[in-house]
């Protein structure tokens, strides 16, 4: 079913780095780690009181690049709580853009970006893209939203500096995708592996041969999934399909990808530290063994950030890739460590949603989030028990509120759950009798 | 109320162009149109067919830049029917982006960018919005659509060539805007003048002062508008106002804007060249006359346009502004010389709407589309007769008809309409009869 030949695995965009000597790289690592250091210490008023609070130094501190194991973590909230600029490194004037996560918490986490780093930036999707087999010859429609999220304006800068014709399609309008991947001779779908099992769905509606197609390449990221729906991507829609990984918080997409091999992500390990850690303990995994991905950048300017917990579960790879190229991998990402719940690549704490249902009436009414998958499309269900507030006798002042809590709930995470009023005792419940606050109904695994 | 100084318009992104001698200019013109013109001749068989049809051959029937009057019209029905990628003057191996309307036409126009395509909108942009007051030290807040429409990257490019702190908030959730415009201390708000009023109106229901935010000035397109509009967004935001005119058969945004003067928007004619004429007769209108826009660009790479009908109407201004450009003016865009409708920013042919209901059913039914304004937002109703075909006796099955309907003009337009089935002889309907296809009931002037 592949349509590519191995000439392709020869494309690697930079390979002065991607393909860099360990020794070098890891003395490159630390020289880079240094001046992060260096910088937050000065610039960062939260770095520099955390790092004063244990006494380091960095220019005195760091002379290996195990050292970084004395630092503490920097988690999600210590980013949320510094909203809006208040972790930027430089002044905002030198910051020509800020994205900022979807706002599921207290205050979203946003992030900016120095013209620089909008360069390297590029460069690590312009890595990531070469990686998965895209060329200035192909046709590349970008399915991810464009706006405050990463992904879009993320792959968007890369496939543009590759010199790609780029279709920034954005999200929906699955009919309208179909037409352009047609028309316009897409050879590269950018999108989330859900998203491209509804592109296949529709195509199976409309009576689209995706033989038909110019397709190549499906480049997918965005949320968690499984070897078998890239299988079932790959023939359906009869390409080759990659995953990569981006956060927000680090830099966006551009973290990590997967060569045509598809063995692992390659991190891109001159930008970023990675390490691997129990979350419990907060200690060290072997390599091969689940745990949380720890990330650092090594050359950010705006936005450095040091050990930040990404809540993502994962192992290291360190076996050499066949593709040539000297950095580590990541395997496919397994899950969360934390409480945050992904639904449409949208970040979800369920404990938030209570205070948007808290503030309507006044009152947090028992609920529970169920993430449900029908076809391949995931949709948010909000199930909330009628209590005395929040019942009517009249149906059409009942519908009302129930319109109210859906518009509430959408304005603050983006995307718009159904929601059901159901009796307290339909809620489901844990073995102590409390109510389980998120459901996932879509079934991965 | 304005909080600007007149330091502002000494701004000038580009003076050795925009403050040029107007004979330089029109010897500046005169080679790019014959480069142009050769381009096209060469690389665009829809223009090398049009040229030999009344033997025009560039190289020897240029000699003035009024023989580009001899050179028939392109319209939007021949940019349609070149989908996709017919008229473009370049491979696409070295177009680097693509864009395209929305679609309401049978085909979309789909437009293309070569690198130095890219660089020239930007530097386009970037004078727009430095004549607008938008510095390196503004923080701006783009509520464009992001995606295959011009709007939201194209100001976007030129934003961040100024080196602005660009926040790419793209459409909708006007909450969240709010907070960001709040939060981020947003200087420079850019949208559509009818959303400014909803930021307004939703500033008003949520209590935000505006005069506690940051905003400066408010960058202003996408549909017609009027003096009163301004005045009250001026008021209202507590920020200075402006004006651009931009198409995307022509570059996108950054076609002309309004400096500070605020007397109409300089026409970046180092780049376009500007007629106005009657729709009717197709002949030149005097300086000062309300007539249809005419450019032709001249220095476009990948989709040149000779004589394209805008569409619009406006006025030619000819006397000098006091911010010291040269380039000559448009006025404010007076309404539209055809059966396009804009609403929501979006260009909407009422005939078109048809097509789509005739799929549903296989039957054309007695429609018509209305435009409405409630508060200052805009809303497409669609009333449809109710015929045999459509009628039936279940609710359930009426609703779930009236989804499908909403849905596929939805997903064709991209706006979502309100369906209201009616009866046949309440469409409104012309002195001979004919039901009228598009009322606006916004009441703009």
């Amino acid at each position: 079913m592949v349509r590519i030949s191995r000439w392709h695995h020869d494309h690697i965009w930079d390979p002065t780095h991607e393909c860099m000597d360990p020794e070098q790289l890891r003395q490159l690592q630390l020289e880079r780690l240094q001046a992060t250091l260096n910088r937050v210490y000065k610039n960062v008023a939260f770095y520099k009181k955390r790092f004063r609070e244990i006494g380091f130094v960095p220019e005195d501190d760091l002379t290996d690049l195990d050292d970084i194991k004395r630092l503490p973590f920097t988690s999600s909230e210590d980013v949320s709580n510094s909203y809006p600029y208040e972790m930027f490194a430089v002044p905002l004037r030198e910051v020509v853009r800020v994205h900022s996560s979807s706002g599921t918490m207290v205050n979203p986490r946003v992030v900016g970006y120095t013209r620089q780093d909008l360069k390297t930036w590029s460069n690590l999707v312009a890595r990531i893209l070469t990686s998965a087999g895209v060329t200035a010859d192909d046709v590349i429609q970008i399915t991810f939203g464009y706006g405050m999220l990463t992904g879009g304006l993320g792959i968007h800068y890369g496939a543009e500096l590759i010199g790609a014709s780029v279709l920034p399609t954005s999200t929906g309008r699955t009919e309208r995708q179909i037409k352009i991947m047609k028309d316009f001779r897409t050879t590269v779908l950018v999108s989330t592996p859900s998203y491209a099992l509804v592109i296949a769905d529709r195509m199976d509606e409309l009576g689209v041969d995706p033989k038909t197609l110019s397709l190549k390449y499906v480049v997918c990221a965005g949320e968690p999934w499984t070897e078998e729906m890239r299988q079932e991507i790959q023939e359906r829609l009869f390409a080759l399909v990659t995953d990569n990984y981006g956060i927000s918080e680090v830099i966006g997409p551009g973290v990590a990808g997967e060569c045509l091999e598809r063995a692992g992500m390659h991190i891109q390990e001159d930008h970023f530290l990675a390490e691997v850690i129990d979350p419990s303990s907060g200690e060290p995994v072997p390599p091969g063994e689940l745990g949380e991905l720890v990330l650092t950048t090594l050359t950010k300017e705006a936005f450095p950030v040091i050990r930040y917990r990404t809540g993502d579960l994962c192992r290291i790879i360190e076996t050499p890739c066949a593709c040539g190229r000297t950095f580590r991998r990541i395997s496919r990402i397994e899950g969360r460590s934390d409480q945050v719940v992904v639904i449409k690549g949208v970040n979800i704490v369920p404990e938030r949603i209570g205070d948007v249902l808290e503030k309507i009436k006044g009152e947090r009414p028992p609920y529970q989030l169920v993430a449900i998958r029908e076809g391949h499309e995931d949709h948010l269900e909000i199930r909330i028990a009628i209590t005395e507030a929040l019942f009517y006798d009249k149906m059409r002042e009942q519908r009302a509120l129930v319109d109210v809590m859906r518009q509430k709930v959408a304005n603050f995470i983006g995307i718009t759950p159904r929601i059901r009023l159901i009796e307290n005792r339909s809620l489901r419940r844990d073995e102590k009798g409390n109510v389980i606050l998120f459901i996932d109904e879509r079934k991965l695994q």
